[in-house]
């Protein structure tokens, strides 16, 4: 019988969404009349912005002509998308990316998964507690760490807690790893790593040659003075990979767009100590293994940058940033102790009496019939805490606290 | 310095394509005026169908509306889509797929790229000699492999020479192995399994306890009576996966869908002896690693199998069945010997004048300026063959075989 990958059997659990779903789903079933508000898995709920469905229609019909037909594109991503990412999104912030160190994709998902790929299978890496479990998971999947003990912490990764005490911003790993995943606006705790900090992170993998994987999906909800990009850090050229997306920002997440910036300095080093290109090993991937992504896709995302998609996409951010407040404010009011949803569009809340995580995902399902995330279920030190997502219908924020305070306060 | 993935430095050469690029970009700078044709990579060239561009435009009006917006889907695809797949591209044929061991993708690439992650990394595979180069190098790049020798081929692959004595259909393994990729209509040689063929590879795999990973992303192009899919023989259920593409029907090689079976019945083993299901770990990588496939995308691809997509599709296979034939005997009338090219949509050839493959390929774009594929590049076997595909603009087609006529000739 065909040998199966074993690491998979390691996976401490179902995948954290799925088994909301699959809570929920038999909620529902139970309450069929239950009138559920959804404050958990964080996706976007604003329609299509006008110019991204104008730039869509117009490549479909493109497509549709003799002369207008495209078929592969660059498995990296059209130049018209990757020139228009470094203008606006880096340029604009006076950080200088070659197009060329851009590569588009389906989504900062895939590339957050796929990454690690390129990276021995012995390489050492550290992720925060509290994280987005697609970092672990796909390194447990890889056969890059041992089993969980039965708090789900794998064998050979470094974890870095993240706690009230620490304001949510981890100290640097105690030895040595090959990579590190960051995540700021961080997903979940909603804390933005400030300029000073993120230097320190710098400075350490560049003195000890490891290399940052950092996730700035959520940079756009940044709102007071913060980075928005680890290349706006000195020396960060030479120790760090960046992904951002396009799903919360014009309503991505069914679109399917994001990219990744690898800097053409960044080496790494084989098993014989010869160093070699970050990026080349990922073209390699690319091409290999990839083939780009819909073209009207990346017309639709190239728009995002127009004057009128920038309008759309502010007007998305503010709306999803006043929910964030209105959370803030209403969580405060029923007693909960809260963090983040100020540069970012999740808040991070204190359970209440001590219960875990999933017992407040319960209490919270069952009598404000809202879903929201277990802090558990992104690490051990997220147990007795919760994520909400500001991604909701501003009426159903509204009804959310509203039944929180009611019912829970 | 962060350790690398040294197994992408086993690979022999940069991937086939890009090479062909490189190639065809120095001769263009080299000869501005010549009148290039190609009929290399094997993209499609006829408009998107206009069924394909109603549902896409509908889609993306649908979710530029408060209440039609579409965030996430399920990372398998959505029901609408692998209902349409199981009822036109199975049931139709007699064959019984449920519409959950579908799996929908952005492409049959990525899937053939992807499907050996599930497997461990010590699995030993079998492919085609030549065989599509994605098949190879992705196990490479996982370590599955040892290094490659002086004619391209990695220990620990067995080969399968495809010659003209075998016509082109490979004997079994010698030696048991985890996994053999079989494509029919091959790419490259044009070359459909008949039934009993297929029929002694499952009986093999169920006596051997194997896997075979069956690419029929051009089966659309079959016209006499063969199997379109591995499910059509008795036994596959336990033994197959198939790889189905929409990128030469419709012409989505740049709006990218396809999808993958995997029936649940489908077993392999961990290291301690115990069987799971390949379908379980697949759809964990597939929620762990992946977010699904653009909507818009996804109702493209259910228009196809309207009656009027239904109609175009079929009308796309026909213009290129006609110009594979009219390639078939330019090229006989130019005294080359070829193969395929009657069920599949390329034509493979015996290079004239005891030529390599890459000779014939430097002879070809200098001489005819026409673009094709050298053999050597799908591996061993097919040195001394080249590969040309018959997406091409009629009036191109036409042309290419004009010049091969009277320069080859």
């Amino acid at each position: 019988m065909a040998r199966l990958n074993d690491h998979y059997l390691k996976l401490a659990a179902g995948y954290l969404f799925p088994e909301i779903s699959r809570r929920v789903g038999e909620f529902a079933d139970a309450n069929p009349k239950a009138n559920l508000i959804k404050l958990g898995i964080g996706d976007v709920v604003l329609p299509l912005a006008s110019s991204v469905r104008q730039a869509m229609h117009d490549a479909i019909d493109e497509m549709a002509t003799a002369e207008g037909f495209r078929g592969y594109g660059p498995s990296e991503g059209y130049d018209f998308l990757r020139e228009a990412i470094v203008q606006n999104d880096f340029a604009s912030r006076g950080v200088q990316i070659d197009p060329s160190e851009v590569y588009a994709s389906d989504g900062s998902k895939c590339d957050s998964a796929n990454i690690q790929e390129i990276f021995a299978t012995d390489a050492t890496l550290a992720v925060t507690d509290p994280v987005y479990p697609v970092y672990v998971d796909t390194n447990v999947m890889a056969g890059r760490t041992g089993g969980a003990d039965s708090g789900g912490r794998y064998a050979r990764i470094e974890y870095l807690p993240c706690t009230e005490e620490n304001s949510f911003l981890p100290a640097l790993p105690e030895r040595p790893v090959d990579l590190v995943y960051l995540c700021s606006p961080n997903n979940p705790t909603g804390v933005v790593t400030p300029r000073d900090e993120l230097q320190k992170w710098v400075d350490w993998a560049r003195a000890n040659d490891a290399i940052i994987l950092f996730d700035a999906a959520y940079e756009r909800f940044i709102s007071e003075d913060l980075p928005h990009s680890i290349f706006e850090i000195d020396g960060a050229r030479e120790c760090a990979i960046e992904f951002r997306s396009f799903s919360k920002t014009a309503g991505f997440t069914g679109i399917r767009c994001a990219y990744i910036v690898i800097p053409e300095e960044l080496k790494g080093r084989g098993s014989n100590g010869e160093q070699a290109s970050v990026a080349q090993l990922w073209r390699r991937r690319t091409n290999t293994k990839f083939n780009g992504i819909s073209y009207p896709v990346q017309r639709g995302a190239e728009a995002i940058y127009s004057e009128e998609g920038r309008k759309e996409v502010q007007a998305n951010i503010d709306y999803y940033t006043a929910n964030a407040g209105l959370i803030l404010e209403g969580l405060s009011k029923a007693g909960l102790k809260t963090f983040g949803g100020v540069n970012a569009p999740y808040v991070w809340l204190k359970t209440p009496d001590g219960l875990d995580s999933w017992q407040f995902f319960d209490q919270l399902l069952e009598r404000a019939n809202v879903v929201g995330t277990p802090g558990s279920g992104f690490g051990a030190h997220g147990e007795g805490y919760f994520r909400l997502s500001a991604f909701g219908l501003r009426e159903q924020v509204e009804e959310a606290i509203d039944r929180i305070a009611k019912n829970l306060g």
